[in-house]
């Protein structure tokens, strides 16, 4: 099929698609560079990375999300002279329809020649606030409405739904069912951290009982009500049904901790398994998250590479290293030893029943075993009131999986299921029971070993991308003084 | 192998697994009741969910939750005396190792030959609350901690996840990345609705400024946030980027609303595409659809059946209604024209320029047209800022997709892309300009025709499952008085 412009129809930038471009569905960039089918006429709609060449060619790159390589259309100075292509700026949107052809120059294997350009939107250099010359992340962070058009943002943010279809896929694949539990909660019984309230009384002048305290009976929900911390109680529930669950949704910390490494708002991931033991926890973790690594490294290798080369020439190894090696599996007990006979000085001191430190684990994970560590058998002080108390009495079966480069990134354990043993542990802990009288019937009522564990959705971004701040593998973070868009 | 009990060896309900049982893995109800390997010993765990038989033999039926199917274990009486089946009550989980057999009886394909049975966790028939007798969807949503293991909402729940999975399925074979859009928000100025307040404020006493009002700048985030009503203006922010996005995540309404048909926490799905004009968000949407049903057809036909047959009858046909026509298309003006010529007599009157009421919307889907319908275009002044002005100047590029016995299902629009033409609207609609700067920037740099749309997840479940009431298909209802477990 012949196309191409009569010499009178050169195509003038802002112009209305012609009929020709409208019909022509199009194609992304990522097909375009993929496809073998050469010598045909394509069209490419996208944002314009640069535009550069002489008086007698001009080549146009084009991105459009769908992959981190751009495509290249070239434009001839017989259809478009200079002044036809000054609004083809950096950040300006473009359709571009012409022949897709093998590429004369290095780079690229295909190339577009264009046939016709249209600007849909231009992007004044003067204002536009993504410039050509490097930028720094933190700038970034104030433009995040913006960032993901930038190379390093559209890379984290196609790695972060490959592990978020990974997970999915992982689940499904295996028997699991996604559960929903609730993000507002009148429960505040877990203790896993300080809580955001959750109301529609009015701020100035909220209705008071007659002893003068807030009536939240008034409120929405006839009580005063929080953001979730964790799912995992609700999870509970549902796996004593449904056999093997899980949750991915948001859950919230209202802690004033200004980190890298903390967020008010972030997502978790919690499988929950019915007649599951601490063995069986384990063994899920770690084929799970061999999985999503091994996940990502195959179905975003031209983004993670695009990391590795630009910001962490480790990054490649330190994801097979994860892939490519069983994890250590050893106890809390075992692990103090190891550091207590440690060369190396800690910051802080290394006690049995102490909570481990940061790091204590990138110790074990990085120096001494060299590979990804499962602790487990924790003091039972240091950790939550739900989990089973190992025969000694001292301990429970909790687990931390920790990685090289983050620390912990899942916290687990299988569940005290004895409802005798249970209560008693709320008690000592002062654990309201009559607040999780719901939560009890699971132990009153066919109760059953499970056990489960919790991965920080941001944590698992932060270690497959590489990057170092968490504020850089969500969207749009939350943190203290920061709700911006 | 041979295997089985010495006499000697009788198992007692509540002692602990034998080291036979250990040491085989725990087969899914699901995956025997679809075994064709026989005469194997077999290991199933789960919930009692009846027993009976006689003097000579005992059947057991358990479910896993992995299916809505039961398997019958045969407990002879020689290896099973009636008094060590006691504990064997309706609720209780138990662990039966045996022979998976050829069902001698009629209804199963398969049964278990009991060689060893163990009671994990008793049920006390006295105070177990679910018992065989007939219980109301209304009695269920009490003890909703509870009600996943009924037949009903072990069906409602795997058909959610089913649903769930083929979303993500099918935006991820669609080239679509997943975004995780903010669930706290500094913006209140979309306007879908009434917002929760989200804050770490003493209720009590909270900072004022010197003029006595509530000091915001001291909380949490420095000013007042709220829980989010839609993710689509930040999803049109990543869609600017990377092409085609979606959302599914929690959205809220604080609104005051007893019905079957809102709950205040409710799950949604917005995808967004550059590119896309009104036409093709209509493709996508219908594309969408039917894609889903004819998953949850194929995924979930043994959930839909029991369904079906238990409480609505006419619930496959109507999916298949949906999957089998193509949708009708229609601009609003001409569905007020076949509402106004209708026979039926509406409750509330249709006239050009007010909202259809779901009335209307049945009629025309249900009555007028026996297929799912779409109407187009509606008048500018019923629909939010954001939507593409027609060039007549009245109506706008919307989209309502609307299903039988549902109503609305999805709505949504091709976006505004002119920067003066939106900024007009929003004047004309008193949509504050300054708090949405970030958002014009879309629209400054690089702006792009684009469209996408809402879909209500549990209106969807509502749609497959047939159920009457939205509290019913999502594990724990969130509405006004209401917010327990």
């Amino acid at each position: 099929m012949k196309f191409g412009l009569a010499a009178g129809a050169l195509p003038l930038p802002g112009i209305l698609l012609s009929f020709t471009t409208m019909s022509l569905k199009r194609s992304t960039v990522q097909s375009l560079l993929a496809s073998q089918e050469l010598d045909r006429e394509v069209l490419v709609k996208g944002w314009v990375r640069s535009r550069r060449g002489n008086k007698y060619v001009q080549f146009i790159i084009v991105n459009d999300g769908s992959t981190i390589h751009t495509i290249q259309a070239v434009a001839n100075a017989e259809l478009f002279p200079e002044e036809s292509l000054k609004d083809v700026a950096n950040g300006a949107s473009v359709a571009i329809r012409g022949q897709l052809v093998a590429s004369q120059g290095k780079g690229q294997a295909v190339e577009i020649q264009a046939a016709e350009i249209t600007v849909l939107g231009k992007a004044d250099p003067e204002t536009y606030p993504l410039q050509k010359k490097a930028t720094s992340l933190e700038h970034l962070r104030e433009i995040a409405h913006l960032r993901p058009r930038t190379n390093t943002f559209g890379a984290v943010l196609r790695i972060r739904h490959a592990l978020a279809f990974g997970i999915h896929q992982y689940f499904n694949d295996h028997g699991f069912f996604y559960v929903h539990t609730p993000i507002i909660t009148g429960s505040d019984a877990e203790g896993a951290g300080q809580m955001f309230r959750v109301t529609t009384l009015p701020p100035e002048h909220p209705p008071r009982t007659e002893d003068g305290s807030v009536d939240f009976s008034q409120d929405f929900f006839g009580k005063q009500t929080n953001l979730t911390v964790s799912g995992q109680l609700e999870g509970e529930l549902a796996a004593m049904a449904l056999g093997s669950i899980y949750t991915f949704g948001p859950t919230f910390r209202a802690e004033n901790s200004n980190t890298a490494r903390h967020l008010a708002e972030f997502w978790m991931i919690e499988p929950e398994v019915a007649f599951n033991e601490l063995e069986e926890n384990m063994d899920l973790a770690e084929d799970f998250l061999q999985y999503l690594v091994r996940y990502a490294l195959e179905k975003c290798a031209d983004d993670l590479q695009f990391l590795n080369d630009q910001y962490d020439k480790e990054l490649l190894d330190r994801l097979r290293s994860v892939t490519d090696n069983a994890f250590q599996r050893l106890t809390y007990t075992e692990a103090v030893e190891i550091l207590k006979a440690a060369k190396k000085k800690f910051e802080f001191p290394v006690d049995w029943g102490t909570d481990l430190q940061s790091e204590h684990e990138r110790y074990l994970v990085e120096k001494h075993f060299k590979k990804p560590v499962i602790l487990t058998n924790y003091p039972k002080e240091i950790k939550a009131f739900y989990m089973k108390l190992d025969e000694d009495g001292r301990t429970v079966r909790a687990m931390d999986v920790l990685f090289p480069g983050i620390g912990e990134i899942i916290g687990g354990s299988q569940r005290e299921e004895d409802y005798d043993k249970l209560t008693a542990r709320m008690a000592e802990m002062h654990v309201p029971t009559d607040e999780l009288d719901w939560y009890l019937d699971t132990r009153r009522f066919g109760t059953v070993p499970h056990a489960g564990f919790g991965l920080g959705f941001e944590r698992l971004v932060l270690f497959v991308t590489g990057m170092g701040n968490i504020r850089d593998v969500i969207p749009f973070p939350r943190y203290p003084k920061n709700a911006a868009f």
